[in-house]
Parts: structure tokens; C-alpha cells; sequence
């Protein structure tokens, strides 16, 4: 029997949801990929901190410990923030490790390179849970652009500030007291300013430039306006005349010019993001033969995250060519 | 330089649609696939219709010709009905040739079958195109069932149907009138009986069924209500009060048995399917981990199934064991 080793860097709410779904998935984990999926290590933040892991795993700090782990096949990113997990992951490349991450802030900005690093390394990288959450918006992508040319994006990637627009038209709020609402249930963080600004939405934006267009445009170029000087008056109003107001993160190519934004636009019924409410995400994609498809589900969430990032774990490793090294390693 | 042959079985809408997406894709798909597409052989049924094709492709009505191509790679199947489609794909399987197929009904009743065939012989059945047109519902949730058990799926799986609908709301259309915007349109066909009575929505959930659960209720079990009893009046009721009728098709687990049902149900805006206007399908998936996705897009028409199509033989031919069973064919 062969076995797949596993490591979780970061144990928060995403790597929680790994774990989990790891454990309660085994038998079906080893049914579909004839391998045994051992999660060996976890790297943590604050040693102080209690948690209730199976003690066969090395809980640890030090990142070393796991890179160096001698057999270690897979590792799953949920850490937030550039740095360290772009040094880390770069590290696992260089070792042959498969990548799958959920940190779009890291692979907004470094994605590209870790892509062309992997392809080096012959090793695969998978993103899914960058962008959207659950929704798995990245394969539907992958598999459309094989016959597809992808003209245009228009999508809601934010479900906090999805959220926050939904109840004050809804329960007729002013913004601050939806936010407060949001961060009632869990949807927004103490410190908003990401959801709100907008600049979530920009990192899942521009992940999702690169993979359809090679490129991702001038980040300085790009207009971003968060929701934050949205009035309960103004969503009034256009609810009078049958319009919502949907915070939009939109990519088009003009030219040979990359066009991108992310702000507020006033809606009718007839748009594809008019109907999408509360904390949940939707992507349009516009192409060349398929015609216009919407895609819709929870953009967040400690189990729609992790289950996008075990889709990925099966498709890597699903893959002829990597089963081979398993069975390579084992036979090591 | 390898070449992927291609024989295609039908040339109505869906087989000139493949013709022209593979066609006009050449470059893109050596580039994918590292070979040439080429297509050798169309089956049609009328020799006296003429047809613009390049001359040097074998166009024949002899199934028998176009099976005993000594090196053909794969067939992509788009004739209409049962019979003669199920026996020209068995005898393609057991030729060792992949097959694609856009036949609901003929996959509906011996999908099961042709897929365990198809195992045995150890070739590939894309049948992306058999539901929901350009929609990718087949590959997501393919992928979903990685790590999700699936409870619920609820879908527009008919276009036609939902357009009538639409319009009897939106023009105040008699169901007769709209039936007939509809045909004007090339919505609806001469006899629109599958489409208006459920029986192609029930086709195409018996699919979903077969792929999500593994098996399929008892055909005679399903309840089946098509549209053409629908007043335009009990729609104009529906709207004052903020309602819409949807057709959906339901399919759903209870304990160990089946539960399906294609009917005409008053939905409130709250339901995942009440924003799907016109001739666009939807499926609105409930997966344990991932919660709920909805999907949305154009069902039929000639691109969009013509698309799915082609990303069921992209798939097909970029697996690993594939490439090089063609490798192996260019060397003999």
C-alpha cells in the first residue's frame, strides 16, 4: 500500500478545514487514488496554543522540520499574508514537493513565478481555493480555455462586502451597522479594510487575469473603489427603480490592453450578478464558443475552502505521471 | 508530427458545430494536444444533401466504412435518438476507439452500460455535451464528488421550456403563443413534445442521477409534468406576489431510494433557480462540504455543444496512458 505524505502549513480556520476533511475522508481518499493520505506535519504559529491533532503529527514552528521531512509529497498553504508563505513554497518546489495553496495575496503577486518555478521542477501547484472559495471557478476556466477564447470577467469575490450591500437594502441599514452585523456573524474580520476596500477582490482578480490572459494588467492602472461610501439612501433609491448596487471586479482585454476594475456599479434585474445575495460569490465569464456562464457559491468558509484545495490534492495526484513517483518513493 | 483521427457520426447542428470549432482550433489544439486534429470521416444520412466540407474527408452513410479506419482514434457521436447511436458506439468501444457523445437519450438508458464497456476496453466516454449544453456541470461535479458527497441537485435542464415560461410572464403570452415565439425563434422544433413535456429535462436528470448516485430511480417511478397545462393567468397571480414558474427537474437521496421529479414549481426570489430567464439552463448543486453552487448557461445551440464537446476530447487526450497509445499507433 502506498502512502501519500502530507504537511498543512498554517492550522487556522482553512488548515482546520484540511485537516478535518482529510480525516473523515480516508476511505474515500484511498479508494479513488490507491494511496493512503498521511498527514505527517503542521506548521503553527504560537506553540502556546492548544489543539487537538492526532499525536503521531509533528506539530512545529520551524518550517525546516517539514521541508526536510524526507518523503513528503504534498503540501497544503493556508497561511495569510506574502511572506513567509512565498519563501516556503518556493523551498518546497525546489524539492520536488506538489504545492496547493489558498493564499491570494501570495499568488496574486508571486502566482506567475511559482508556476514557471514548478514547471522547472516538474512538480504541479494547485490554486483553486485562491479565488472563490468552493466555487471551483479555476478548473471551469482551465477546462473552457482549451476551446475558448474568455473575452471578459465580471464577478462578485468578495462575500463580506456582497453581504454587507445585501442587509442594508435588506434590513434598510446604514453601512456601518451591516459591517457591524457581518462581524456579528463571523463575515468580516475586526479590521474590514481588505473586504471593504476592495483589495480583496483585486488579489482574486488579478489571479484570475493571469490565468486567462497570460498577464496581469498595471497594478497601478487598476480602479479600485471600495463600499464604504455607499449610503442607505442611494441603495434605497435604486431599489426604487428596481436596480441593486453589486461591488464588481471586472477584467477585459481592449487591444492588446489588459482592462481591469473593481467598484461598485448600479445593476438592473437582466444583469448576471443582480441575483446574487449575502455572503455568496459569483463569477460571469464571457467566451468565445460557450457563450456567457455564471457561477455561483460560497466564496469563503472553512470547509467550501478546504474541500476546493482536496479537489485539487485528487487531481494532482490523479495524474499517471505522479503516481509513478509515489511508487518511485515507496520502492526508494 | 502525430495526428488524433476524428470520425464524426451525424452532421446536423451539432456535428457542423464540432466540424467548424475543430476546424478553426487546429492551431490551438496542436498546441494542447502535441498532434494534429484531423477529421477523416463524417456519417450522415441523406447523401444527396450537399454539405461544405473539405474533400478530403470520407463522407459516407456506412457506419461500416468509417469504423474500419485502421487507425482512427476517436468518434464523436451527435445523431438524435436511441437507435442507431447506442450500436455504433458499442462497436467503437470494443474497437478500442474513445467516443463522445452530445445523445441524451440514448446515454440516459445505456450510459451505465457503454461506460462499463468502456473500462473493459480501456478507452474514454466524454459525455459533457449530454446535459446542459455548454453549462461544464458533468466535469464539476465529477470534481466536487472528489471530496463532496452530493444530496440534492436541483436544474433548468430545458431551455425551451424555460423561454415559454419567461415569456408568457414577461409578454403576457398564452402558452400556445409563446410556444409559437418560440419556434420562430428556432427555440422549439416543428414538435416541440420532448422539450414541453418533460421527457428531454428527464433524460438529461437521469444522467445527473446515474453519475451522482451511481444508479438511477425506477423510470416509472419519476413524476413528470410538463408546462402545457401552465394558464397565464396562474402566472400572472405568481408575479404579483413576487413569484415565478420554474420547470426543475429534482433529484435527491432519500434513505436508500431515488427521489426524481421533472415538474413546474412557483418559486420566491430566494431560490437559487428563479433568476434564470429565457433559454439559459441552471443547476443548483447541494454538496456536503462545498454547500451549495449553482451553475448557469446556454443548454443547447451549436457552439456551446460543440464546445463541450471538445473539452471532453481535450481531456480525453491529454491523459498521460492516451498520448502514448497514439504514440504507439504512429509507429506501427
Amino acid at each position: 500500500m502506498t502512502v501519500i505524505k502530507a504537511a498543512l502549513l498554517g492550522f487556522g480556520t482553512v488548515g482546520e478545514g484540511v485537516y478535518t476533511a482529510i480525516q473523515t475522508h480516508q476511505s474515500h481518499l484511498k479508494k479513488i487514488l490507491g494511496a493512503e493520505v498521511e498527514i505527517v506535519a503542521i506548521l503553527i504559529r504560537d506553540k502556546n496554543k492548544e489543539r487537538l491533532v492526532d499525536s503521531k503529527i509533528r506539530v512545529t514552528t520551524d518550517f525546516q522540520e517539514i521541508i526536510n521531512i524526507p518523503d513528503l509529497h504534498v503540501i497544503f498553504e493556508a497561511i495569510v499574508g506574502e511572506e513567509p508563505g512565498h519563501t516556503y513554497l518556493q523551498q518546497a518546489i525546489d524539492k520536488g514537493i506538489h504545492v496547493i495553496t489558498a493564499n491570494k495575496v501570495m499568488f496574486s503577486k508571486h502566482g506567475e513565478q511559482l508556476i514557471e518555478r514548478s514547471q522547472k521542477e516538474n512538480v504541479k501547484i494547485g490554486f483553486e481555493a485562491t479565488t472563490a472559495g468552493g466555487v471551483p471557478i479555476i478548473r471551469t476556466i482551465q477546462q473552457l480555455l482549451q476551446v475558448n477564447q474568455i473575452k471578459k470577467i465580471q464577478g462578485i469575490l468578495n462575500g463580506t462586502s456582497n453581504f454587507i450591500l445585501t442587509e442594508m437594502r435588506n434590513r434598510k441599514l446604514c453601512f456601518e451597522d451591516a459591517l457591524e452585523l457581518a462581524q456579528e456573524k463571523g463575515y468580516a474580520e475586526a479590521d474590514p479594510t481588505n473586504d471593504i476596500s476592495g483589495k480583496d477582490a483585486f488579489c482574486k482578480l488579478m489571479i484570475l487575469s493571469q490565468l486567462v490572459f497570460g498577464e496581469q494588467p498595471n497594478w497601478n492602472e487598476v480602479e479600485i473603489e471600495g463600499i464604504t461610501s455607499i449610503t442607505q439612501e442611494q441603495i434605497a433609491e435604486a431599489e426604487k427603480r428596481g436596480q441593486r448596487f453589486k461591488h464588481i471586479a471586472e477584467i477585459t482585454r481592449v487591444g492588446n490592453a489588459i482592462k481591469a476594475s473593481i467598484q461598485p456599479i448600479i445593476v438592473d434585474t437582466d444583469h448576471s450578478l443582480y441575483p446574487i445575495e449575502g455572503v455568496d460569490n459569483a463569477i460571469a465569464i464571457e467566451a468565445s464558443l460557450v457563450g456567457k456562464i455564471t457561477l455561483q457559491g460560497p466564496g469563503a468558509g472553512k470547509l467550501p475552502t478546504a474541500s476546493a484545495m482536496i479537489e485539487d490534492f485528487v487531481y494532482i495526484f490523479q495524474q499517471a505521471p505522479i503516481q509513478e513517483k509515489i511508487l518511485e518513493y515507496q520502492s526508494l
